[in-house]
């Protein structure tokens, strides 16, 4: 039986553009598991109530229910151990702080550059909600953060990544010499603006352009086929 | 036969402060090997000639030398597998990415706090070369870099480091249930202040502060019995 995964999706439900969601992408493909995503839209908590909690990925893997894209690729790892996605447990244990680095850093970058045009790509009905709940958290309207990013934070948002940048002089994937849930981490946090603004958020000659998009012809092109705006 | 260590030294030469040499360290005594360190200071190039390069840590292993903090832990851990830094070739390319985020985010950030204060622990024949290659590379003096840097860097430093906080929320060790060359990475690097300055770099009530302070614990105390300014 497949796994059941609730996916953000905008009003076009073909369109999927949540940095968590699609670290759950990747890393249910590396494992080959067959996938039914459901979109979902920012004001369906009913539909995942059953998780206990509001937020997608929440997946529904037999009996199990598991949400948190973290917990999400540790239970795929504890159930359907190969090909692996953490290499053992020290492997997992750093791997959570390149999850960390990502929440941290590379979120709220994104966020600062795209997160006006998200409202142009979400479901009608998810818009109040959408841009009260962000206005609240900015302090400013959407439209004035997002001027402020492209015009203030540009550089030092590319300038941030720096860590994968020296990462990648040095070997072909953030996993060493195959792809591993770092790679879908930082990849599927990059699938996020992709898919939800036109806006370039990396330099068309960073080294990280170049590995994004070989992870993205992973899988049959998972990532390379998803819909864009 | 002792590993043999080429290791920054203040004036006295039992000040050890360099953050690579101190990963080193704590890699060595991680894999029970024994150690005589060289106390070695940054005009002392022709002591370190044979390595074909010119900054510590070297280290000598029989008739291997092998300089650089991330190539002699990849030296130890293949020359001397148990107990682990890597836990395995992902953990190993996932270490790698804290290692790049150390010197991107940590060693800059703590440069710009005490740079200054360096000068007083080095050895007098040191002081010209170190002023002078260090303002070249800040462009103003050293005392000019430091003022500015506590007077306004401090609180943007410490939020840097909110990928370890978010880490260390969750597992005990950044390697884990056990310490991995990760926390001799970001722990060596936070020797670097506390060995050549005065200035409390961490908050008291920081989670890290703690971690740190478990870390100098290990190894019948290596960092803890450090001699410190």
């Amino acid at each position: 039986m497949s796994i059941i995964m609730h996916d953000l999706a905008g009003a076009d439900p073909a369109l999927r553009f949540s940095p968590y969601c699609w670290r759950t992408r990747f890393a249910l493909a590396h494992k080959g598991l067959p996938v039914e995503t459901i979109p979902w839209r920012f004001t369906d908590k009913a539909a995942i109530a059953f998780s206990g909690q509001e937020r997608v990925p929440v997946i529904r893997d037999d009996a199990a229910v598991v949400s948190d894209s973290w917990a999400i690729a540790e239970h795929l790892e504890d159930h359907y151990p190969m090909p692996a996605l953490f290499g053992g447990a020290t492997g997992r244990a750093h791997a959570r702080f390149v999850n960390a680095w990502a929440d941290a850093v590379m979120i709220g970058g994104i966020a600062r550059l795209i997160v006006r045009d998200i409202i142009d790509v979400i479901d009608v009905k998810d818009r109040d909600y959408f841009r009260q709940s962000r206005e609240a958290r900015f302090g400013m309207t959407l439209e004035a953060v997002q001027e402020d990013g492209r015009k203030t934070r540009v550089g030092t948002f590319r300038e941030s990544l720096l860590p994968v940048r020296l990462v990648l002089r040095r070997q072909a994937w953030l996993g060493g010499a195959a792809p591993s849930y770092a790679d879908f981490i930082v990849a599927g946090t990059l699938m996020w603006p992709r898919c939800s603004s036109r806006f370039a958020v990396l330099a068309d000659d960073d080294p990280i352009t170049e590995w994004f998009s070989r992870v993205r012809d992973l899988y049959g092109g998972l990532g390379r086929t998803a819909m864009m705006p």
